[in-house]
């Protein structure tokens, strides 16, 4: 079988202005305001001999809580992994951070996700493109969709040359499949709803337990729920978006990670809406992922997100 | 009293690229699709000496409509004013037209309009600032404000120093001003209300029976109501927006004339947003104006617009 | 041999609102400024039955010169393709036309084009993979490159399962393998340069006598030449651009069709200008391509363009 | 004399989130990269009780230098505003630090500039208007011009009620006014050349010692010199720009600090070009001049700028 084989990451070593065998670690953190938290973070790093080469600070006016994002390049055989960890576990504590989490993508596990599709697939498409020019930095475990696809189209073979499982769970009011979705997904990062036509169950979001991304064709809240380029269109808008945001029980109210729009004239017909939404969905959601592999993403206050 | 004069328009006879004498027309028409619309319009055109230089053709899918708009150069002395009226009407009847204007701009009188205005001068200002240059061609008759100004703001100086009168109406709930305002905007052509705080009646609507332009501090039909930009704000929206419409019935539901937008991002705050609003809405409320006058804006279906 | 076939063009009587039976014809046109061109041109589409979606007409100021891109729908039944044709031809007499073109996409032969490519494949692997969605209207005869690919890369597997010939012409400063090339791309109707690492010559020009279009990754004039990415890194600028134009003799100077930009930072470097670069050229190259195909573009004064 | 208010600056005690009595710095710093700067900084600041509301860090790729700006919240009670300089002094010689600059916009006095201007004043209206506005915190201690201007002209009458001197020194071949120029602004922080037509001599630049920014009616570095929108025009591009950059002694190629640009097409004319050029440069001028005003630009390499 031809196997087609991705673009490879650099090296460790490949470091831009680093030494020799110097690794990026990125750390980010959530914690309530206090004085000197990017002192001790900063001290931190650069007692292990960590170059810190990105910072980002976030206080919002009278909230009182901190919010932060490093990027720093470090050598493995003067820090190690584990010690990096629990360098900053000892200060997550001494804040009382809410989150504190690290990753070293040379050294890390790369994130494992699976991707849920229904029939459109330009979404899907274009992400699995997207991963196979090594921009997404992450492993498709397998890709889920409710609707059959012949073994020679496009996509089925762009899955079976990469070896990426393909699962059709046919769904129906009665059944969703959710018990299956839940084992086939279990040992994944997030998930990625690529126009998954399937609304997901309190109960299945509440048993994964972890971060759903889901890209909606329209500029939500303006139009939530089904056919919004539709709505859209009958709104006589000039301007047509789309939405990505993190699942949460309420239909499309889950947090905004990113937005992008489009002009649109009375020139446009439903048709051109859905292409002009397509597009903009496909940049919109790899976007989304492509932030939120970098931690850039973390969830502020209720229902609000920042993005780094 | 220092009177700061207006820009000029340039006199008749500087049409670029035309014969001495000679002037822009704009003609937009609306009537039920038939072969041989444009060939009849153009050959009237023709016909007369005069000379096209831009048309604009909408047809929409399976709608069985036609709409145009065509800029074109004449001599009025070869064709009257009045004969051009007469001509187009012969053509409006044949093909059973909604809408069949002719505008001469170096010819005809200047569309005047009133403004009506509340405390928040940003939008206003910048519409007066406009005129001024001479970008907006159009007289100001009035501007009518349910908020008092001191006579030495900038605002009062400037309508002072170029002979504008200032209507202060202040509006209660039971006491919303609008026999007297109708009163004052009776000859006017169109009303623009720039961020005028009090909801105009049905009533009202009829009576004055002319085109009432809003613009709306929110990407309808997202934010409707009071306060968009908090609406957005606690929304964790990524982009904002401002729209403007024409002013029906329904508070903020009006056909859309134009929308713009920004983006915006965890650091903003509540004031930033409103600031990035603000400078939308001057713009986008600037630019609807201007196409109004260029006669570009046809409404279209229920509640849509045609921009050309 | 797997075959992903592409999507198929709608039905000739698919065309939105026409009646069963009718196809769309697009006629650009260009002569010296006169009265009645435009009456004369859709007085003819009338007489025919045909019935005008669209017409753009430039007449730029003081030039005496007119530009005309009509859409109209027609029954061929009617109207038969060659006397559209003789028709046009008799109006392009009348008025001295330099051109008059038709083209009814659903009757012709669809556009015959040759990809001239090197090493670097992003504009080539767009290019292939817009065309197999099929917005790209035309047929793709062959692919050059004066690079080898394996035949198992993702671009060698796709012309294979496409059936599109790839010649591999390796060139040198002695021997550009223009006369081969000449050879091979004798029955196109336009070319493609989608990032060819090799000049033109004028010979070349002259024996091929059709269009030819680049994609020239800087924002022209700025950065002419060899390496416009670090062209622009270097300058410090502020944006980065793309630009599709015309060849011709001179380098890098032939008419603009199409030109995007985006931010940069200091944070940007050489290898992310590369990248942001890259994605500007794939959208900038498609739009010029579509465009040309619809014809839209138009030659207009000195190496200017009038893109429709 | 009637004399218009501008908005006053938000009180000291008002800083957003911080307790009464803290005040906004802001510090930005450049030197050899090192492990342990932004330790240092942000302990020092954490030392004083300070607290850091952002932080921005940059280590360009292999150029060992290190650049930041940070923000921070502070008691001046607590930490005395020359005990700031101080304790960042010392800092600067650990790291032998290229600059390293303090600001606390509610303690330290404003920004002086002055204003340098010709005939066209569209850029200088705009700053004024933005001043006025609150928006742009400094004081224009003049505004020189070589162009005579009426007392009734708008500018006239606005500089005159906000008592701002406005000093008309033609200029000729032979006679530049350097020398009256220089001792008029002698006390200024920075110079601000509004669309100044008169190129200033080394010796000018010399003598004056301190920053000075332009506005360049092009996308540098395409169109350079005399009548960038004519060059642009005549080029055919489809997009049009503006520039604002550091004066140098190379005319028109100093380090740029912000771009913008709009979309042409071949219906603009050049009186298009420039009205839309102006419209970028008004608001490409007033960004740079934000930006510098808050410590974001700092000279980076050759010619380049980083902006925070």
């Amino acid at each position: 079988m031809v196997v087609l084989h991705r673009i490879t990451r650099r090296a460790a070593s490949m470091i831009p202005g680093g030494p020799a065998g110097s690794v990026l670690g990125i750390h980010v953190f959530h914690c309530p305001d206090a004085v000197g938290i990017v002192a001790k973070l900063s001290e931190c790093i650069a007692s292990r001999g960590g170059n810190i080469h990105s910072v980002d600070v976030f206080v919002p006016d009278k909230k009182q809580v901190f919010y932060s994002r490093n990027e720093f390049v470090f050598d493995p055989a003067r820090w190690p992994r584990d010690v990096v960890d629990n360098d900053f576990n000892k200060i997550s504590k001494l804040f009382s951070a809410e989150k504190s989490v690290v990753r070293v993508p040379d050294l890390d596990p790369k994130f494992k996700i699976a991707v849920l599709a229904s029939k459109q697939e330009h979404c899907l498409v274009d992400l699995l493109y997207r991963w196979q020019e090594g921009r997404l930095p992450m492993d498709i475990s397998c890709v889920i969709s409710n609707h059959q696809r012949a073994p020679n189209t496009h996509v089925a073979l762009f899955l079976k040359q990469h070896g990426i499982p393909y699962h059709h769970l046919p769904t129906s009011a009665g059944n969703t499949r959710e018990a299956e979705i839940l084992e086939l997904v279990e040992d994944t990062d997030f998930l990625v709803l690529a126009r998954y036509m399937q609304v997901l169950s309190r109960r299945f979001l509440e048993s994964y337990g972890k971060d759903i991304i889901n890209i909606h064709h329209g500029l939500l809240p303006s139009f939530k729920g089904g056919n919004p380029s539709k709505q859209a269109f009958d709104a006589g808008v000039k301007l047509i978006g789309a939405t990505s945001h993190f699942v949460t029980e309420e239909l499309d109210a889950g947090p905004i990670i990113e937005q992008m729009v489009e002009r649109v004239s009375h020139r446009d017909t439903l048709k051109s809406f859905v292409q002009k939404s397509e597009n903009l969905e496909k940049q919109c959601l790899t976007q989304a992922i492509k932030s939120y592999c970098e931690l850039r993403v973390l969830p502020y206050q209720v229902n609000k997100t920042v993005v780094f």
